[in-house]
């Protein structure tokens, strides 16, 4: 049995998801894997700064973080930075999961960055260092004779990146098309349904699908973040975000709707990255799928991604793109991998 | 760079397919990977059987192949059954090819041992053996030190068991639906386009889909094999064929068809696996499957299926069930995963 001793930024939702699915699959784990996880010490911004050699109890942080402070947990250490517990926690793999920043990727890269360099594995669900920093990230990580797992910044848990890496890379990826944002997808599956955008985007705010301001929504950046990671991760492109050629949805109209349907289509926010002669193009834009089309069926908050491939035709992956366990899935499964690859 | 010695057994669409795939992918394989394949013996019942040590040009052996004969290719052998060049050949790894027997596994379960045996791995798209023997043959390989894959089993080169095993092993699997059967997803779907159970089977037989005989696939034995595997290489059953509860397509009619349709279904031959109070249960039988749900769209010969799991809610994959160089991929596929694990 191999036991990870783990440092956490962060403890929100995707924090405490992780930990939680930890929670419920360690006797698999043991089990299936001969692994086992320690969480030794965790830094929220909002909760504040634990730290305990001998770990922490699953159960324990989970209710210190129901409470919304950590500060009453016995810990060796309580007031260290995040870059004072990189140093110290003799942590073998850190889980990044602070807030995401996509023009700045800041302040995750910096912590993923120092990591790295002292030879720990990072995983993360942040899309902001992996959007802007992955080929670099990535070299650092091999220089240092490590690993950094970042399946969560696309489709949550579902194993997007890892089925192109491992399972088709082989096969010759030429094209991905995906609904790689819920909320919209969410919000054109309402209209498709008879509502105006106004109304859905008012419905998807009260379930909080969509924040109170939507644009990194609706205008389609979230989606451009995935894009970049598909295609740097991939199809070995090195593009920015500004790369990519981005429209949002807030334009569509339901007459817009209803032409579709009338065509047997439907719109879809579709991610695109295409080897178009040997150079890789990145697009988000809506796109009228026809009905056939295993992208056009997929409904709600789901995402889909669809590899086209020389050797395989079209093969779809169809999952959720979010979710508090399902996102900490996409760590813990990381995880697995590192272990399995250098355990 | 490492260079793997093949022996096929079988040199029918498949094994032509595979030699298609590896000629396509010859470059991507040494820069990728760092590995290289050479053919250096095929035994076929029609075509012969011929034995080269420093291996043929793939191109040689295509040209060979359209002329459905082996015996002019210059060769150190040209009369070895497959028992000597099993033992013979001196390859690292056997491409098990041969023709399907879903009620004995023979001949090709019996070479497999052979070459399990002798510490060889075994790459196949053979149904027969993996559904009849997957268990004693998982245990031969390891006692031996190597590896045996059967990705191609099921769903062709779609990676549906690599998915299950790799990459959501960890997420809790506890049910699996799904299209197994190309030829009668492809009759159903022409049935919701209107025609008889009839005309839609003369289609498949005319397209070359459906067999003379089309029991095998309209009765759910070709679905049964499958979901036998999937229970027993996905959920660590140890089922057989028979105790599948199995039900085809043949009594479906058009009204049926127009009934689910007024209840916005469609029909589908859906084999399941599922884990109740600890025992898994198999079943092939159609399905009513509601329009919204992934696996309602998947039309003609494609295949899919849904992954229900405790913490990622449910998977879809979807892409080819058969096609020549897309079982060719498969084989590829496998013999890339056993260098990434052992080479």
């Amino acid at each position: 049995m191999k036991t990870y001793k783990l440092a956490l930024v962060g403890f929100g939702n995707v924090g405490q998801g992780f930990v939680q699915a930890l929670q419920q699959k360690e006797e698999t784990l043991a089990a299936q894997f001969g692994v086992a996880f320690k969480i030794v010490a965790i830094n929220d911004m909002k909760m504040g700064s634990v730290y305990r050699p001998g770990g922490f109890l699953l159960d324990e942080l989970l209710k210190a973080a129901a409470t919304g402070d950590l500060s009453d947990l016995p810990a060796e250490a309580n007031d260290w930075t995040v870059k004072q517990m990189i140093e110290g926690a003799g942590a073998d793999a850190l889980v990044e999961v602070s807030f995401t920043d996509l023009q700045s990727g800041e302040p995750a890269a910096s912590f993923i960055r120092q990591a790295l360099e002292r030879g720990m594995h990072v995983v993360t669900t942040n899309k902001g260092p992996i959007a802007l920093f992955y080929p670099e990230l990535h070299e650092l990580a091999l220089g240092h004779g490590c690993m950094i797992g970042y399946e969560g910044t696309v489709m949550s848990g579902t194993p997007a990146l890892a089925l192109g890496q491992e399972l088709l890379a082989a096969a010759g990826v030429q094209r991905l098309q995906g609904i790689l944002n819920g909320t919209t997808n969410f919000i054109l599956s309402k209209m498709d349904g008879g509502g105006s955008y106004q109304q859905a985007l008012i419905e998807a705010q009260q379930l909080g699908y969509a924040e109170a301001d939507p644009a990194g929504d609706v205008e389609g950046f979230d989606a451009a973040g995935k894009v970049v990671i598909l295609a740097n991760v991939l199809m070995g492109a090195n593009i920015r975000m500004a790369d990519v050629d981005r429209q949002g949805i807030t334009k569509l109209t339901q007459a817009d709707i209803q032409q579709a349907q009338s065509e047997g289509k439907r719109w879809k926010l579709i991610g695109t990255v295409e080897r178009v002669n040997g150079v890789v193009k990145a697009s988000v834009r809506p796109v009228k799928i026809a009905l056939g089309h295993p992208l056009a069926s997929v409904g709600g908050a789901t995402n889909a991604i669809t590899y086209s491939t020389e050797l395989l035709g079209d093969v779809t992956l169809v999952g959720p793109g979010a979710g508090r366990l399902e996102t900490g899935y996409a760590l813990l499964n990381d995880l697995i991998a590192i272990h399995r690859k250098l355990g």
